[in-house]
């Protein structure tokens, strides 16, 4: 029979609690819930703890699990439970805050914990290797910092040893990879506190990933039928009161600045911008659909706890698009849109993609008529269908302007990223007065679709570094060679072959410093370059090329043109190998 | 004997004069100096008059020209004067403000006017055909709204018909290149004065546009060894105190914007942020120099009576660079960025070049030590002479942070714009306390030198549109190819033809409309595509596609492989032909 996890985890929870009890007599007990990847349980200890002493709890939750104690659910009064609990201050505030009637309590191995359920049968279905104590921290009761401050110790809990290895190995491969960690060890961006935080500057090596990764996408929206527009980063109050964001969306805002006594606002999206440039001109039926794209900046308001590295920041680059339709091409373009963010994706190496539709919300907050929320819908759910994507439904979770697709790609080590979003916009083209003259003469109302393929540039940067570990495919790596003489006899020569490289297009260098060479193929293995060429004297060498690779591999016996040729290619076909 | 142009024209100033009091008796006088293309002078005349009018004013000048009138110059006493120009009340506001002392005064064929001279010798000095009267506009006396509204005739007038003629010939040209009328009919940008004026909009032929040059400026920029950056449109003030910009630049720059309770600004310039970077790690010399650029849309204030077009607007996007560098690398680095503006400016076929060096502005308000200013000058000075560059000094023309070199050049119609500015700044390095350290293992200041290259990606769209009128380069070409079918029926293969040259890269449409073949071939030669595919039947054009080009020429018996190769040709090798 299969476990249910969120069970064991909250049994384990409670075993935890009467393992701590045990080893600390006269410990309080605050709550202590089942988590994503196991438990917490929130003490009032004797005396204070540190990660030294979680072995001892662990032991001892053993010893207990090993017991084959049941769990024993009974109901009780209020006035029971408050008897029961006397003396533990935080639990009898809990009872008080019940609603009146019985409250049920579990008992495991005479330690009694007021609970609501359910828990498994028996201490002996949790497995003793299934479980470990993580961390201990400490967290005000009821998160009020005017309460006392308790003692949490949290766990990861799973129902096999397999998936617990799976996830402790998942930590600690994320651990090495996270992108703030491998963004200062490759010197690729920073963030800086003093001139404002969550606001990324990107250095040298990380400008040349994101000037490749553009220029392949903006090649690649040329190539499928997209414009590509640059607009303002500022907008005077007339444009944001006119699309509705003043009111809608003012707390993701920064303050206006005061030009001229008119306030401008800089742009937290891109979108009525684009309409500005669509209602410059009068459009035909025959002049649509329009696919516009921006790598366009905005900013917007983050509270500076939840900022984090490039995952969450203040001003970012949205790769975005418009796309302006008729009701009628409505169908075909969504279709469109997702096949292109598919193949985007499938080129960056993603293979695991998942969709997820918002539908209308409940309530009267929406814009929009009905059948322009089917249409939507329908032509959402017929594109997922013909990908044959795996989706899910979120019932009501759309915006209240219309319904939209969310793609979450699953990296390396399993996690799931969201990047994708293609939502209907029913709101600003009644706002803007958006309209086409359709094959009848009458002026009608275009569908808006905004997207965004990467979602931004930033954000998709840090998921890239962790999906990759730093180890980009060649054509998007900072530096693709790195030419290492053996000894500096070979300066002059390597010098010569690094000016074939650059001349061939490479992003190469040569690494001409007093270090020794295995440092200097240690260094460039460090900093995830692809391919590093070890050069002796040219008369051994110039049939005979060495080859290492980042990986460990090794080569020998290549010439400079096959070498050069097969780099382009990898390149040009934005090939994942080496 | 050369005639000297400024005595020309106030002399001739002085004869309009004197044909309108002929013409219309009572006229009291204004001032009527030369201006930098002729001279105006400003009456109250007894009656309105128009554009109209101005013939029977000119032929009444040549008629007092002909008299070979001579200029006589008097002097006499304040009371003298006031006694002459009894009744011409502005005449005696201008003695009374005269200093104590003569007066002087002018007098040809009886007309007497109060002025300091000189004046030519003789009426007839003035050639009748080489001046124009050009236009009547109201100016208040002496510019002040609350005083009489005078009427001002303006005039051209040069030393010689032609280069008069030239000159009405360079004034048609530029009204017809104008690149607001451009912009409009290439559907290339716009501005919105509602929601905010100098911001300007890229549309997808101006964007296409701008994505080719940018395109090239990148890889131009790494191929002569420059890294790519990206930072923020917005820093803390903490920034903005530390760079200085809040003492000397605020005037530039806009209002705070609150986040979290510290006040940030929006970008007017970039270096404080590449400043970051370079201050985020330690610098060995051996990194040294260091080339970093960014295509950085900065904001700044103008007022928005200035703003014009593409030429004055209030965010920009400057192609900037900083160069870091050791002092004993200062002498090549500043050559090295001259030769590579000079080469960018020849690609984009600007033939004139001129160079404007400004030094050290007296007084006590710069920075640096004098032999930084010395090592600097002397640097720029060996620049423009290894490239035998024509150029001016503008002595104590430099910022109070250093001296510059400021590139012009001339456009096809011979007028100068500035592009390019490379500026030394002995201000932020030490602000930021930049350092690197040298080879003696000391930490010692860095030169920092401030480089844009076409100035900004909008000003330098403007001018390149009047350079060329609006027939780019085919490489730099929104559109370069149309496909017309000479009839309806032969759509489908200008279709195939389409897709060949998309899949070729070259940028195509085939026109499809309704329109006839001839309309069409128009349309196409308004939108300065340089080649038009006129397709009838495959079996005929197989071997000889007609071609016709934007300025007229046309071909047959070209290939489609044959077509190809020679567009990509050109484009490949940035040719300004066709």
């Amino acid at each position: 029979m299969e476990i249910d996890v969120d069970k064991l985890r909250h049994s384990a929870a409670h075993v935890m609690a009467e393992a701590v009890l045990h080893l600390y007599p006269g410990t309080r007990f605050g709550i202590g819930p089942a988590i994503d990847d196991g438990f917490y349980y929130d003490f009032l200890l004797p005396k204070p703890i540190t990660l030294e002493d979680l072995p001892a709890i662990e032991k001892e939750m053993r010893r207990i699990i090993s017991g084959g104690h049941a769990f024993v659910r009974k109901e009780i009064s209020k006035e029971e439970a408050k008897k029961l609990f006397a003396g533990q201050d935080f639990k009898l505030e809990l009872i008080d805050g019940l609603e009146e009637g019985t409250i049920s309590i579990y008992e495991q191995d005479g330690f009694v914990d007021l609970c609501r359920g359910p828990h498994l049968e028996n201490t002996r279905q949790i497995r003793p290797d299934c479980f470990k104590l993580r961390s201990v921290a400490g967290a005000y009761w009821r998160g009020d910092e005017k309460r006392p401050m308790l003692t949490r110790i949290y766990a990861y809990a799973f129902a096999s040893k397999a998936e617990l290895e799976a996830h402790l190995k998942m930590l600690e491969e994320a651990e090495k990879r996270d992108h703030r960690k491998l963004g200062k060890e490759l010197d690729l961006f920073s963030t800086h506190e003093e001139a404002g935080p969550g606001l990324v500057y990107w250095h040298p090596m990380g400008g040349r990933f994101r000037v490749a990764l553009e220029n392949w996408w903006r090649d690649e929206h040329y190539k499928n039928g997209y414009e590509i527009l640059f607009t303002p980063h500022i907008g005077k109050s007339w444009l944001w009161q006119t699309s509705g964001h003043l009111g809608f969306y003012k707390a993701g805002m920064y303050s206006p600045m005061q030009i001229d006594e008119d306030d401008y606002y800089i742009k937290p999206m891109n979108c009525p911008f684009h309409i500005m440039i669509y209602n410059n001109g009068v459009h035909s039926y025959r002049d649509l659909p329009l696919r516009w794209a921006e790598l366009g900046t905005v900013y917007r308001y983050e509270r500076s706890g939840t900022l984090h590295g490039l995952a969450r920041v203040r001003g970012f680059t949205q790769d975005d698009a418009h796309i302006i339709c008729t009701p009628e091409q409505i169908e075909d373009e969504i279709a469109e849109v997702l096949r292109f963010s598919l193949f985007m994706h499938k080129t960056l190496g993603f293979k695991e993609i998942k969709a997820y539709l918002a539908t209308k919300p409940a309530g009267d907050g929406s814009v929009g008529a009905q059948e322009m929320w089917d249409t939507a819908l329908e032509s959402l759910r017929k594109a997922v269908d013909k990908e044959g994507l795996a989706y899910e439904m979120d019932e009501g979770g759309g915006a209240f302007y219309g319904p939209k697709i969310d793609l979450k790609i699953k990296d390396a080590i399993g996690r799931e990223w969201q990047l994708t979003t293609i939502q209907f916009d029913f709101n600003e083209p009644e706002r803007f007065d958006m309209t086409y003259v359709d094959a009848d003469g009458q002026r009608k109302r275009p569908y808006m679709v905004h997207r965004a393929l990467l979602g931004s540039i930033e954000r998709f940067f840090g998921v890239y570094l962790e999906h990759t570990a730093g180890a980009f495919p060649v054509w998007l790596c900072p530096e693709q060679v790195v030419v290492i003489p053996v000894a500096p006899a070979f300066d002059a020569y390597a010098k010569e072959l690094l000016a074939s490289l650059n001349a061939a297009g490479l992003r190469a260098r040569a690494d001409l410093s007093d270090a020794r060479m295995n440092a200097k193929i240690r260094e460039a293995q460090g900093k995830k370059i692809p391919y590093m060429l070890v050069v002796g004297q040219r008369e051994m060498d110039e049939k005979t090329l060495s080859l290492r690779m980042r990986d460990g591999r090794q080569e020998n016996g290549l010439t400079m043109d096959g070498f050069i040729a097969r780099v382009r290619d990898l390149v040009e076909k934005k090939s994942l190998e080496l």
